[in-house]
């Protein structure tokens, strides 16, 4: 076994698990595994106390005449229940069929080693790192980053940087340099809607009120037209239309045609915006989603009641230039006026985040794409991310700065799942992609 | 005490509750007593066993030149849960303010010892009963009553009568004699809508395929048109209009304004179908309801999932003289035309009952008026029900006879509760109603 794999399982080993409080001192155990890490390679290394766990920062000696990178990582994992779905033991990582199996190996212990040992290695061979590197690694990315924004927001000073680097996303295909630049952001809501004090006979009082799941079905109905277009007023104002340049490129982008979103998803047909395909859809469209729905009686067979209330979780993906806070007061004010008469509503505006994009084409992004290219055959694809990032936009609010997205996670990875896995090749690439990619960032600056 | 009042609170002290098979020989015992009560005011009684709890028959001498009436009730009760609660124990009735306080004390116990006792008064006074009577006693109405259309079909010879009348429904308001001539049907259907092959991201995949919930959604909301009217094609196509005379009584019936529904609903508005009043809507308009509905995340706060499926559960109550069967076939019918496309759609029917009414101003109706007549101050009020009683329609479709229903439960009877009571007056008027109904309807033969 290398020792870049002995490294890697060791990492893996800690069952640091940040949604468990059982697992408190394993998260901190790990946290100093990375920390005696990257002094043992030459790095100015600290554990940062936070009121949750340690984050973990090192540098280099930062020279004034060279572009300063700042990687960020997280060494903390998801559960791994049902822990009897695994194949092998998620914290006694195995190698089979050239893949690293455990949980972390793909999200994010894998991809975070290779930032650490393309640093180390370089520092190695050449005695000395062509870019200033700042190394930021937490242990909550699993339970929301709640200490890392108030943590930037005080370090503002040391943190400053000129671009972010974050290998904590997906590359498209095996072996496929993928170039994430943009993210949806997103906007919550919940609607409850009440009608009678009590849950009604259906027979003795049918007919005579309104009956709340009815009306909230109605206002759910409301916010779309029959082919999909969101039909909420406002809503597609401030949405940037896509370049040409992006919908050839996604044509080539493996792994998302409609027939793969069919494979993937099992749904019985791709459904979606009118003049969009599905990744386009996906990558640079907004979504009006009901996420959970419920009212009335839940259980086997029929209970014939009208219930006295009924609600609907909402959840709004966001492209650039969409803002969320404006995206929630117009669906407030479409609720308010498409609710049905007969009933109450209540809105409880939820939690929320700014969609992200950065252009990949600025000298920044290409110097990503030459690293890329260094890395893996063929041309590197260029893809917006359905989901959501919020450290991404903390950064950029923060730190007023952009960040490259090179994920190295394939489809298959079972991230959160049982059997999550990571290619050897995709860390070994992984190594080799954080050498190039901090000397074209080098380059760039020359 | 009277004897009669003894005689209930012996009655009323049985726990017979049907659906808890711990009070199988307690709900023995009560029929048993039955048996007692029947033979020992002179009746030719038999306890019928069934593959449930007994049901008990009685019979005077029947004579050729007699109308037959045959009486149903049913000697089961609810159970009596939450027991902390009841003021006073359940089955040791208690009477205070004028009301007699026992599970069971209005449905069905007191209205069908009113009938027993109407017929001992009337056989003890008069030595003779100016009809054949029937007294049929179930012991599993309030589980649905599974063997009681069986054993109509048994005995229908035996059973043979010329109409049937039951107190077991509501009396408009204290003191006021109330004719039931209706009774709404019913039909129920549940809905599924499957989509994605599990819960999907909403992020990764949100906007490439439809989303099972706001299918649901969008299907519950093609039911009605905007003001409340059923938009199902054919709906309303066999429902028969309310005469004139139905509005004008109804809008003299008290307990039934839209005022009242308000104030018992509690909702914040009533609302329905255009062109008719509450009342009407009730008694005689067919509804569209959904009783629940479900899917995706339940829980607090927000989970952002498409979700992988979604469900509906609708009931439809339906009037004279729309047939259950029918609808459930333009029902399936709308919901296929109108199920969105991107997922999949599955129908289970559900139970029916037809709708009922018989004609108030026939003889035997016109009899029961002039009997409520005698025994309660003022015009009897003419309604339907809104509810649904299969029984009713049993009794039609097998022995092909009417029901004439002469309720004589108030709206604060607190059936089905904690608390429930029956005010003496009202079981004292119930003897007399019953004595004066055995005459009027021999009358009429006459």
């Amino acid at each position: 076994m290398t020792p870049e794999l002995q490294d890697l399982f060791a990492f893996l080993s800690f069952p640091s698990v940040s949604t468990d409080s059982n697992h408190k001192s394993d998260v901190r155990d790990c946290a100093n595994w990375i920390v005696g890490k990257l002094s043992a390679a030459g790095m100015d290394t600290q554990l940062h106390e936070t009121p949750g766990n340690p984050i973990v920062v090192a540098r280099n000696a930062h020279k004034a005449d060279r572009k300063t990178v700042l990687i960020y990582g997280h060494y903390d994992v998801q559960p791994v229940d049902p822990l009897n779905l695994w194949d092998s033991p998620p914290f006694a990582p195995e190698i089979r069929n050239g893949k690293i199996w455990a949980r972390g190996s793909t999200d994010n212990k894998g991809q975070m080693l290779a930032h650490i040992l393309g640093v180390e290695k370089t520092l190695a061979e050449k005695g000395e790192l062509p870019v200033n590197i700042i190394l930021l690694f937490e242990g909550e990315e699993e339970i929301g980053s709640p200490n890392l924004a108030p943590f930037l927001e005080k370090h503002k000073a040391e943190l400053a940087c000129d671009i972010i680097a974050i290998s904590d996303t997906g590359m498209v295909a095996p072996n496929t340099g993928t170039l994430g630049y943009g993210l949806r952001g997103i906007a919550c809501c919940e609607v409850k809607i009440t009608g009678p004090a009590r849950d009604l006979h259906s027979g003795i009082f049918g007919g005579a009120v309104a009956n709340p799941a009815t009306a909230v079905a109605r206002l759910v109905s409301s916010l779309h037209l029959p082919d999909g277009t969101v039909a909420i007023e406002g809503f597609y104002d401030d949405v940037r239309p896509l370049e040409p340049w992006e919908r050839e490129m996604w044509a080539k982008v493996p792994g998302v045609s409609d027939e793969d979103y069919l494979k993937v998803t099992g749904s019985p047909a791709t459904f979606g915006e009118p003049g969009y395909n599905s990744a386009e859809r996906v990558f640079a469209r907004p979504t009006a989603e009901v996420n959970g729905i419920g009212g009335g009686y839940q259980g086997e067979g029929s209970k014939t009641v009208i219930p006295a209330e009924a609600f609907v979780k909402f959840s709004f993906r966001l492209v650039p230039d969409q803002d969320p806070k404006t995206i929630l007061q117009q669906v407030k004010a479409h609720l308010e006026k498409h609710c049905p008469p007969g009933v109450k509503l209540e809105i409880e505006i939820g939690h929320d985040g700014k969609p992200y994009a950065c252009d990949p084409h600025s000298d920044f992004g290409k110097a990503a794409q030459r690293a890329l290219k260094r890395t893996f055959p063929g041309e590197p694809m260029l893809i917006r991310e359905g989901g959501s990032i919020p450290i991404v936009q903390a950064f950029r609010d923060i730190l007023g700065v952009d960040t490259l997205l090179l994920g190295l996670a394939l489809a298959d990875a079972q991230i959160h799942s049982p059997n999550e896995n990571f290619p050897i090749e995709n860390f070994e690439a992984g190594i080799r992609l954080n050498q190039a990619l901090l000397e074209e960032l080098a380059a760039d600056a020359s």
